[in-house]
This record gives structure tokens, C-alpha cells and sequence, in this order.
């Protein structure tokens, strides 16, 4: 049992951000720590996740769950460790995964907490390639993306959490992977640690080029994590019966009018498919996934690279950062 | 064996149409009539198909076909007699489908003909209900749009021949089905003769707000024959795990600069997956299709109306006229 102190802080919601979000759209806030009530369990949280799409909850707009209210904790998978409990099912000492939000304590009667028992590898990555962005990347192509050895699979922010276990799944599939990212040293990264088969710089000047050039033979899956400006520059590439893998959309999050889809003639001329995922929903298969992802990871055939900054102060930079493409891999902040 | 003339006519591409086709367009010629060659069948078609995604070949454009050569007669289905033959396949008398396109008689090695040997339904049936808008409908919502007992299926273009099927099979596989048209006659023909639990009329000045009223649980299946404009105005209506089916685009056929498709966020949070089809590629699998589709049509579950004009020369106009929503049903023209 560690000592706990008095207070703890977290980060609510101040505003709605308009566009990126910027630090006034957030709350720091000192509270009193209580501890854990009859049934509950404290955990105290190590790293808390900074994912891009959490940003449909902080507009008031439809998205996948509920938008966050005004005041309320920014909304995050965590993983931490029980430092108190009143419940027989998580002893002191425990690593837990779960979804405390942004502040340096949670406290649960334990539903939506998952004890950490596999400690090969590190507990970051319970939240991170084992976590939302791994879970994304395994059902997005086993499910919808479905690669056939020797098609060519293209993944948008190829350096990111969830696009660069896309690129190295679709490789263990028998596929080509294809990876574009934001200058030379991510894109160097992927052909060079990933072993994504190429990689196409989209801050390049001739990117439409370089792009069509790494991909003479056309894309198969597109796995797409950047939102309609990058699909409509990849649409002629599709080849018949491609199928698009609507990932992520970075790029429109913080835009109220979104870039709108084009080349939509191709889907019947080329028979595309493009589908949307979320993660959440294939919770009930996570323990195939886990074994896969946990597998390949120890065999050295899926890498991932975490990108952690220190602090909660940090989160709300550390947040917008991701849309200026800062990330380089995982981006977690350690409290 | 027919006596047969000495001439017959056809229509060609004479240019390439900007927009909607013209007239001046095509050209009609007068050609000899040549007997059959050596393995030959000469066939006197009856009728003529009048469809609109025959649009995109006319154009220099990429399609699901190449695009067709200035000169060339204009491609369609057709089906009529053999009237001279020099091939045991075909006697003399046989009635084929086949494709020989805007012209009063084909000439064919056999190769794509096909002999209709049921004489339940009649002939014109062939390149209709039981050809490819009835394919269409039948492996569009069979393995693509797969609508579940109860669910509702959104059918645009729902008085032509592809729509008005599909609304009639969306009943038969359990579902609602609500259909899309153009004026009060073509709706009351849904409702009333087809079956179909209710229709929307888009030329009524508050089509959006009679669309959602149409639907108060939204859209779990939407057909679509008419492009990216309708579809954004579904998009709001469609239920999480909705599919779109991408049937036709007639309304963006003759766009240079179609709209682009909104609302792509919802791609993810309500986990919506978009597809196209082309019917020949189910060709395979046409005898089951044609099984069941005759079936339903005998014990009165499935209507079909066709449009029919007479004469080769009405082509060009009645080919136009589908993008002015003229048509009611299946258009085809009798020569």
C-alpha cells in the first residue's frame, strides 16, 4: 500500500474547442483524494493515452459515444496500478487497463477495469499496441481490409499508433504495405525498423507522384486514418474490388466542413467497398487479438514505438500536437 | 425462316455527349443485310434496352466497360429471334438474349447469346426484370445490402426497373421497404400495386423533411440508383451498421463535376460500409437468380412494368429521357 497524498489533479472540458483544441478549451483542476468507498478500488494511473479521436466527443456532435459534457474529465484509456481497494478482485499492486480520463487517480467499482497480467511487455502497451490503436489495426484489416498475400495495403499516418501496426499486420498477412507519413525520418522509420515496403513523404512537393510511383500496380486496401483529402488523392489508385478502411480522420476533426468525397463513379466501375470501424466493438475477440498482437511482438515481427511526455500539465499541448502530425508512434503522457 | 429484308438500320456514337445526350449525338445508318456466315446466327431483335448506366461508355472516360469508339453501335441488351441460321445451337425460331445494342438485327458466332427457354414470362422479361436490372436488385441487396427481417430499406429511383425490384425483394427478405420517386403517380404505383410500405415523392418541395418522416427509425439498407446528392441527404438517416448500396448513379452520370459525398464522419461512428456492384459479375450465379426472381414474379409477390416505345429511331430521346425521370419502369424499345 503506498502512501497517498491529499490531493490529486485532473483536466476537465472548459469550452468546446473550435477547430484544434488549445489550451483554454481545458481545466486543470487540484481535487481532495478520497479513498476507495465500500466495493471500490484507487488506482493510481502511469500513463494516460492521447488519441486523435477523442476529439469528436469535445464538439457537441454525434460520434460513437456520447459527446463529453461541460466540466467533465477528458475522456482516456489509462493504465495504472490499485493503490487502495475495497474489492476482492483487485489487490494492491495490480496493473490495471482502463478508461480513467485524464487525471492522475481513478476510482472504480471495477466494471471497465481489466487487471494486466501478461508482463512481457511493458504496461504502457496495454493502451497502446495492445490497446485501442493494436485492437484497430488487427480487426481493421482482418474484418474489413481482409488482405490476400501479395495485395498492396496503403496506410495513412503510416508513423502513427494505430497506422504503423496496420503496415506490419498487412505484411503478416503476405501483403505489401505501403506507408505514408510526414518527413523523411518517420518515413525512413517504416522502411527501415517496420519494414514497410515503401514510403511516401506527404509533405513532399510531388507527393501525388511519389505516391502513384510507390504504388505502380495500384492499392487493394486502403487503410485510412487521415480523413476525404487523402482518400481523394488515393482514389484512382484504387484497383477493382479495393476496399477502404475508414480507420481514423485526423485531418477533419477539427473542420467544420470537411473536404467531401470524390471519384464515388469508381465504386461501381472498380466495385470498392469502404467501411468504417471502431475499436469498441470488437471487445469480445480482444483476447485473439491480444495473443496475435502479444506473439508477433516477441517474435519480432510487429514493432511499435511509444512517444510519452511527462506530466497531466502536458496533455492539452500533447493533445493538439497530434494534429500537427508532432507524433511519432504511441503518444502517452506519464503521470 | 423469316423472309428478310434487304436492309436494316442501326444507331452509332457520332460524338461524344457533353451532359445530357442529344439527338446529334448518334447517328442512324442504313446497312445491307448479310446472311449468316459460317457458324453465324442472324437475329431480328424485338427489343432494345434503354439504360442509363450505359451513360458512362459513352463517355471517353474509365467505366466498368471500355469506353465505346466513335462509330461504334451503341451498346445494349437485346432479345429477339434468330431468323437465318448456320449454327446447330441456335434453330431458326429460337428467341436470344444477347447484346448486339441499337440496331434491328445482330449477327454472332453465338458467343454471348443466350436462348430464353422459359416461356412463362414474355420475352421482353429477358433484358428486364430477369435481366440486368432485375440482376442487380437481386445481388444487390443479396450480397451486398443483406437486409435483415424488420430492418428498412431506402430505395432511390424506385419506380425504374433496378429500384422497383428492389423494394419488392427487400419485402421479400422481411424488411420495409420505403422508396424514393419522382411525382405522385409513381409513388401511389409503389404503395399501392408494388407493395412497397411507403414512398417518397423528391420533387415535393419538403422532400427532406417528408424523407425523414418516411423513416422515423432511419435507414438500415440504402439502394441507390441516383448518386452522391441523394445519398448526402439520406446520410443523416442511416442506423449504425447501415449499408449503401451503389446500384447506379444516373443523377451524376452526366455531371462533369458531380457533388462529393458529406457526412463521411459517420463512416465511423456509425460504423457504415459503402459498396459498389455491377451485375455481370454475377453472371455466374444468374440461374439462381433468374429461379427465384421467376418464382416470385408467377405467385404475384414481384411486379414489373416496362416502359415501351416503338421503333429504333425513338432510342436517342428515350434514352435522354431517363435522365429527365421519365421513365416508368423498365424502358425498352420495340423494333
Amino acid at each position: 500500500m503506498t502512501d497517498l497524498p491529499a490531493t490529486f489533479r485532473r483536466i476537465t472540458l472548459a469550452r468546446r474547442p473550435q477547430g484544434v483544441p488549445v489550451a483554454d478549451d481545458f481545466r486543470l483542476e487540484t481535487l481532495p483524494l478520497a479513498p476507495p468507498g465500500p466495493g471500490e478500488v484507487l488506482v493510481r494511473n502511469r500513463f494516460i493515452s492521447v488519441d486523435p479521436g477523442m476529439r469528436a466527443r469535445l464538439s457537441g456532435g454525434e460520434t460513437y459515444a456520447a459527446a463529453l459534457a461541460l466540466g467533465e474529465v477528458v475522456e482516456a484509456a489509462t493504465v495504472g496500478e490499485v493503490v487502495a481497494s475495497d474489492n476482492a478482485r483487485f489487490a494492491p499492486g495490480t496493473v490495471v487497463a482502463g478508461g480513467f480520463g485524464w487525471q492522475e487517480f481513478g476510482r472504480s467499482d471495477g466494471r471497465g477495469l481489466r487487471p494486466v497480467t501478461d508482463d512481457r511487455l511493458p504496461p504502457s502497451t496495454a493502451i497502446g499496441v495492445l490497446g485501442i490503436p493494436g485492437i484497430t489495426a488487427y480487426f481493421g484489416l482482418r474484418d474489413i481490409g481482409r488482405p490476400q498475400p501479395g495485395e498492396i495495403v496503403l496506410v495513412s499516418s503510416a508513423a502513427g499508433a494505430v497506422g504503423s501496426a496496420a503496415g506490419q499486420i498487412a505484411r503478416i498477412h503476405g501483403a505489401r504495405a505501403v506507408g505514408i507519413a510526414g518527413g523523411p525520418e518517420k518515413c525512413g522509420w517504416l522502411t527501415g525498423e517496420l519494414g514497410f515496403d515503401a514510403a511516401v513523404d506527404y509533405r513532399a512537393p510531388d507527393f501525388a507522384a511519389a505516391l502513384a510511383a510507390a504504388c505502380p500496380q495500384g492499392v487493394d486496401v486502403l487503410f485510412d486514418n487521415v480523413g476525404n483529402g487523402l482518400i481523394n488523392q488515393v482514389m484512382p489508385l484504387m484497383r477493382a474490388r479495393g476496399r477502404i478502411v475508414v480507420s481514423g480522420q485526423v485531418a477533419d476533426y477539427n473542420n467544420a466542413d470537411p473536404p467531401g468525397l470524390n471519384h464515388t463513379d469508381l465504386f461501381i466501375t472498380r466495385r470498392l467497398r469502404m467501411e468504417g470501424l471502431v475499436a469498441f466493438d470488437f471487445v469480445r475477440e480482444s483476447k485473439t487479438a491480444w495473443a496475435d498482437l502479444t506473439g508477433w511482438i516477441l517474435d519480432g515481427r510487429l514493432k511499435y514505438r511509444e512517444d510519452i511526455l511527462d506530466g497531466i500539465e502536458a496533455l492539452p499541448d500533447a493533445f493538439a500536437g497530434l494534429f500537427r502530425g508532432e507524433n511519432f508512434g504511441r503518444r502517452l503522457v506519464r503521470v
